[in-house]
């Protein structure tokens, strides 16, 4: 293994990324499992890409077959993406009718920012100061925690907005949040640059999925839009049925945006991601350039990305989600009764996680403990991370089958883990 | 096909680009062979994504075969990558060392304009007028013609200077076009931009691939060193093998660069592309920002592309290219004695084509011919298009297992066509 990170360090360069103190060598997978190349099994609770397992044969059936017939670009006519895009536009709310297809969740988020600009003729974005949703150039200044020392001077369009903490700061209703937003409008219109867009993940994943009422959008949503600026959901990761709830994050959040981008899941794997909006904003963006991708909507792509569609509706995985969810959400609670550390259990669909505190009264976060508790558990051979702005809430996120009897084996392995993590490091 | 067009317009919005008067509706590929949904061949002349062949078996059973095994992200360690990377950067001239994997040759691009930003700290980026380098917010600057009249203010850093032109302006040792990159230069040093790189694509294709000695570019790179600026080639087309000479254009051309990108053939389809880059400039990169991409680099990815490394190597394409390329040179030029029409014809390995002139004193461009000679040409199951600055050169850019038998079909139904189009529409 040392052997492979070196040869990473010098094919790749240095700082790229790796998971764990003890990065794992993975070379199979299958439906929520993966195994390492001395053949041992890890129960995935992390990836929410393989959205319908690893492997799942049903989508690489139909990426192989699709594979061998034809795989060309979108200039010429064919029907994969526009049944795909038929059957995805059917699962929103009117007008959300049309959409572009790219190859990642960044080209889709650099897309809504252009449709953004090209609505309003403003270029003010707004996002939390905890948030992810991509790596262009344009995309990178929404991520505070990656200011990028380079970047085309573009920092000075973004405006960051304390991210919402149902832990720690009072807004039960998202008033505090439409308020933060509110000041950062007028900042923006102060300095002349003009509001464009508001950006969220709907169920704010990476800033620890908060405990939200349906609804607690609204008021930002409000706000954004009398000030002329449109509503743009990140639906990368809360979207394709992993809220439970609703199929899209921003019905649950009881709002409608301006443009919705997803990407990851939607082809358990196979780089295809999109941009789903209004005929009008469509317009507006495919008359203000001529955007074209030479393998975004190919037919490759809408082969694996319908399949996907397939096994959710025929697998039920959204109605899983939830039920499996919410038993998480017990079973997370039971364990706080034990462990003082855990100062809160939150959940939503198919993501959940225990929020680590070293003192329920000050909420200090824990964020060596959990650092320490997810290099335990993978060495456990569970995988899951840590996120939110403290790094101290595990993100337990896993590929959509799993099930009651892989819970189990989570949580009675992370309460043996716990059981023997001290709160200060040894 | 009215009918899909509709479908089309309702699902994907206004202005979304097809091929021909009439679009084609192609429902399978094989080789270079396109057909459609009425059982029609069509011999593909175009397509370079395709680039080992339509539904190519080798690369189609990588790509099978590693979906079925295992499909996630780089931060678990993997040998796919690595393997990939090794054997991709030992085709170029050191010190062109290191990798960074990505989908899409735009994703590419827009991380080779940061990297230039992060090593000169300068912005400002010199492409030519009649160009294109792909679809992110910032880098469809880089094409003239198609000026976003969005794309947050990012034109303020771009210099476009003249395409050259082998026909039309006398250059034949490049120092024509160094001296317009000079002009360029000093603009952007005397607006306090400075100078952060000139790209462009080494064979310059979409310009209308001029003929051009070996070392060409040579004077264009010296000055952008000598004003502390990099040179981008974007191999996104000129690439593995294409121009047949060299595996990679910029070595036709005499230079290694700083950063290298591509694309569209390097996976016969699949979303992958690459930027590779010195270990200093990569250092620089990963150091200044966290850059990382979900789908980039995964296993099938790899698979995929290595399978098309495997396919150049044991088919020999690239010595195929530079053969049959010259004899398309013959055959074309052996045209230009029965037509008046062509005034010029050029090639660089696999691609070639010939430029319509209404007259070859004044070298008028004849691009309405040139649009109807590609629409006869579809009707007649010859799929092939234009481009240059005036969009009245054939581009002809077949997948690399076109033959000698291709070339004949072409060649025969080019002159059937042409002997029945006259210069002025009826």
């Amino acid at each position: 293994m040392s052997d492979l990170m070196e040869r990473r360090r010098e094919l790749l360069g240095p700082n790229v990324s790796t998971f764990y103190e003890e990065p794992v060598h993975i070379v199979r997978g299958d439906g929520v499992w993966l195994w390492d190349k001395d053949g041992r099994r890890y129960l995935d609770c992390y990836n929410n890409v393989a959205h319908v397992g690893h492997c799942n044969p049903r989508v690489v059936d139909a990426l192989c077959a699709q594979a061998r017939t034809l795989n060309t670009h979108t200039r010429y006519l064919h029907e994969g993406i526009l049944d795909y895009v038929e059957r995805l536009t059917a699962t929103f709310d009117d007008p959300l009718s049309t959409a572009i297809m790219t190859c990642t969740g960044s080209e889709a988020n650099d897309i809504a920012l252009r449709m953004a600009e090209a609505m309003t003729g403003k270029r003010g974005i707004i996002a939390t100061d905890a948030t992810y949703h991509g790596n262009t150039t344009l995309v990178s200044h929404l991520s505070r925690s990656n200011v990028p020392a380079v970047g085309f001077g573009l920092g000075a369009y973004l405006r960051h907005v304390e991210a919402p903490d149902s832990y720690r700061i009072d807004d039960p209703d998202g008033n505090r949040f439409a308020a933060l937003v509110a000041r950062a409008v007028e900042d923006l219109q102060a300095s002349g640059i003009g509001v464009a867009a508001l950006i969220v993940c709907p169920i704010f994943l990476n800033e620890g999925f908060p405990a939200q009422a349906e609804g607690w959008l609204r008021p930002a949503a409000e706000v954004v839009h009398k000030a002329g600026g449109l509503l743009i959901c990140d639906e990368v990761q809360a979207g394709f049925g992993r809220c439970g709830s609703h199929f899209w994050g921003h019905q649950k959040q009881g709002v409608v945006p301006d443009i919705v981008t997803m990407g990851k899941p939607m082809g358990n794997g196979h780089p295809v991601a999109g941009v789903v909006t209004t005929p009008d904003i469509m317009a507006r963006f495919r008359t203000s350039s001529r955007y074209f991708n030479t393998f975004g909507g190919n037919p490759v792509s809408c082969a694996a990305a319908m399949a996907v569609l397939d096994e959710l509706q025929e697998k039920d995985l959204q109605a899983k989600a939830l039920a499996i969810g919410a038993m998480a959400h017990e079973r997370l609670s039971a364990l706080a009764d034990t462990y003082e550390v855990i100062g809160d259990v939150r959940q939503t669909g198919m993501v959940f996680g225990a929020e680590f505190v070293t003192d329920r009264e000050t909420k200090q976060p824990a964020s060596d403990y959990a650092d320490r508790v997810v290099n335990a558990m993978r060495n456990r051979g569970i995988l899951l991370s840590k996120l939110g702005r403290h790094k101290n809430t595990l993100k337990i996120r896993p590929p959509m089958p799993f099930g009651a009897e892989h819970l189990d084996l989570l949580i009675e392995t992370l309460d043996d883990v716990m059981s023997q993590t001290p709160l200060v490091a040894r």
